[in-house]
């Protein structure tokens, strides 16, 4: 009996199969130093305690997306080891955010399979849930990877492809009130939601080169085991001939380089809708443009506001004409976050 | 007066002389993440708090290799500075695990000296051991290097080569029982100690390419100062023209290798032996196989058993042939790990 | 309105301006332990628990070069985001260790501003300090920068110089002792203040290879955003055509190589002066060498003494020779360190 796991083709999954994923995992001090050092993510409340507590946490919450890719990384070994892309995310819903000393699991439901007319690859939608000790979830998405069949030949279930919502409808809201306190002095910018316009665009103006052991520290950090990451060898042979940066490490990127314009942007209550439109290799420089697609007002909050933001990272070419398109965009990603109202 | 630490050299080595280590070292919540960036690390009871608790700790241990670097790391400045070659290891064995806010520190006793028969160089026998905050040994090992002279002219003492065990025979277990809660679902692997069988061979299959950047913030996270480690300059002049990753990485990426397929083999007891049989370089990609010499039954322990496993790590190729030899084969390691016992 | 953040230019700065730095940072266990593997740093105090604890502290004190960066950090926004080059820094005074678990910000006060002859740059002279939690000062250093002017036309304001002293003439001297139960075999240097003598010189003898993964984690450590430190594409449009290693990393690994030699310096009470006198890049060996300035007793105490020491870099050559000057020499660094005395 062959005790090495080899990951599932697409025979394998079954509609509506439950899967509780192995290995939960105690984020501590140490993976946020490491995430901040990893990204170069700088925003207040994940960076200082004081500012944190002033703003109304009992501690310094973790970074959304390095909890994004931790919970997203548990449910690799089950879902996506072999699979040829990672087609998109939907329906990402942050339902709290998670602090220093939790440990988070996973489990995914299969709710799409479809096989692809070539008949050797099918598509897989899966919805994840990120889970805290309590197994109470903490983060749910959906997405969907195209896998390997085993066998060409094989018989395909019919196909049933979910219906995904173009957007987090009902954003779900942080309970404690955020702009209690916010000093928009020190927390890196003096734009409040009011400021932000529907149409808006903001480049994001730095440059991000990354390094084959960054990305390589970044992913194994999540425990996110695919090989085409790590195994410069085995990559050689692939269509790239090298290593393919993880795409969650790309949306930490997108995100860290989002401070610049989009300071007090601490909190991403949803991810509505994200590709990565384009693989991203080590010696890639990354930018990222911002364009406001809307300010949402929210019921009986007078502390905070959403902005719903389309951000386009690049390669190898600054953002600031705004590019929407061609092969060297990235990544595309609708995504929300929670503002400070002006006080 | 010169000031500069050189290191020893053959000469400088008395046969039963006690050596107290320098610097100790706090391990914290920061070292564990970090070695888990660095090497995919991703046993349960490593990771995971709940984990952990539901295992029978009162809190997450640190993963037993990193332990060992740092032991050895502390025994480098007087031991090793000058060593040619990291010739291998014996007798090692796990007194207990370690946790996070432990200091540990270190001391070694040299148990051998041989002159080689070109009398330029001579191995060095010392038994090292790792040591908590009250002196009490956490872990012993042998290990053995070769050491230039410092003049191939001067008279070398009798050559005492120590009786090394084949295997440390009397393993040291820990006191707590492992399988209470154990849930392989959630550890990553369903194999039991049962599930094991004299003779069998497990390609852990997963590849590893090795970065400048990374070989060497590992091996300075150990204190470990090596030269040749860390110099490219220095090592030009060097039989390889480049540097050379330590050894005690490989054995870390080894390790971490081994979870697909030895999962649940959450501790090791002992290393029985090993050996660097060829150097590792940044830009290598390091793929392991392992082999069950023994399954081993343990007294008055229905929670756990022991596998003696021989695990080679080859560079460059896939070890799916399982390769015993050849120069492409970096490691070769007989060591002894823990598993539950199915419940 | 552009929201993004491009930094200050010549003409923005006014003579007597306070600028209160945004994004404070605490400090964890995670950022020692990065510290440790990206710098190489094993001073025993900032290394272990229980050898602080016997020397009379209540917790390990951070690095002092770290709290330096991530002070320095602080204010690359405000003040040097658009500098042309970092040109020296003076009366850098550390007024008491840091430990973790603290918050730092950072305020900087505008002190001097003098047009360069060639009326496109400026230099600007800033104080800035490290605070505390409660705001209170925890270092304070002057630096100069050579900054562009946003329009060669615009009219400069008077030169105004500051006096800078060329050393920080009163020392801030911790207040605990330090020699109690100091031990120098497990510190990890045998040699005591008085075993320093004025004029000496220490070849600190190891070589450290910068990788471009390890300066640009170190530099998002400490939230330095200098977009010539991450940028590979615009850098190629740069006078060097690649990126530039930041200075406060070179800065570390300088004290870091001290370690090798002055072991038992392990608190710096001063920076009197320092210049990054040549570029450093990744792929360069550092090599540092100390001469001894002075060695000063200090008023009413036996514990401790002062070293004023100058520290070479020099890339790509040991320092066995002592250099002093040359295009390979990267750092030249006045400062003062605190040793124990001899019990």
């Amino acid at each position: 009996m062959n005790k090495t796991q080899e990951g599932r083709f697409f025979e394998d999954f079954t509609l509506g199969e439950e899967i509780e994923h192995a290995l939960p995992r105690t984020l501590t001090e140490g993976d946020s130093a490491l995430y901040q050092a990893l990204t170069g993510s700088r925003f207040a409340i994940q960076s200082s305690e004081t500012f944190a507590r002033r703003a109304g946490y009992d501690r310094m919450p973790l970074d959304d997306i390095l909890v994004f890719n931790v919970v997203l990384g548990k449910s690799v070994p089950d879902i996506s080891l072999n699979a040829v892309a990672n087609l998109g995310y939907a329906e990402c819903d942050f339902l709290r955010q998670v602090y220093i000393g939790e440990t988070l699991s996973a489990r995914s439901t299969v709710i799409g399979l479809k096989e692809n007319s070539d008949k050797e690859t099918g598509t897989v939608y899966v919805r994840t849930e990120g889970l805290d000790h309590r197994q109470v979830p903490i983060l749910t998405f959906v997405r969907w990877v195209m896998i390997p069949k085993r066998d060409p030949k094989s018989k395909a279930p019919p196909a049933v492809v979910p219906d995904l919502a173009p957007s987090v409808e009902r954003l779900t809201i942080p309970r404690h009130r955020l702009n209690r306190n916010w000093d928009a002095k020190i927390s890196g910018s003096p734009y409040y939601w009011e400021d932000y316009t529907k149409g808006e665009k903001i480049d994001h103006r730095d440059g991000f080169t990354i390094e084959e052991a960054e990305h390589m520290l970044a992913t194994r950090l999540y425990q996110n085991t695919t090989r085409v990451h790590f195994d410069a060898h085995l990559a050689m042979s692939t269509r790239f001939g090298k290593r393919v940066v993880y795409g969650g490490h790309v949306i930490s990127i997108a995100r860290a380089l989002s401070f610049n314009g989009l300071g007090n942007g601490c909190i991403i209550s949803a991810i509505n809708g994200g590709s990565h439109t384009a693989p991203t290799f080590a010696g890639d420089t990354l930018y990222a443009w911002s364009e406001v697609l809307a300010a949402q007002s929210l019921e009986n909050r007078k502390d905070i506001g959403a902005l719903r933001l389309r951000t386009r990272v690049i390669k190898n070419q600054p953002a600031s004409d705004f590019p929407t398109g061609g092969k060297d965009v990235v990544l595309d990603l609708d995504y929300s976050v929670l503002l400070p109202k002006r006080p």
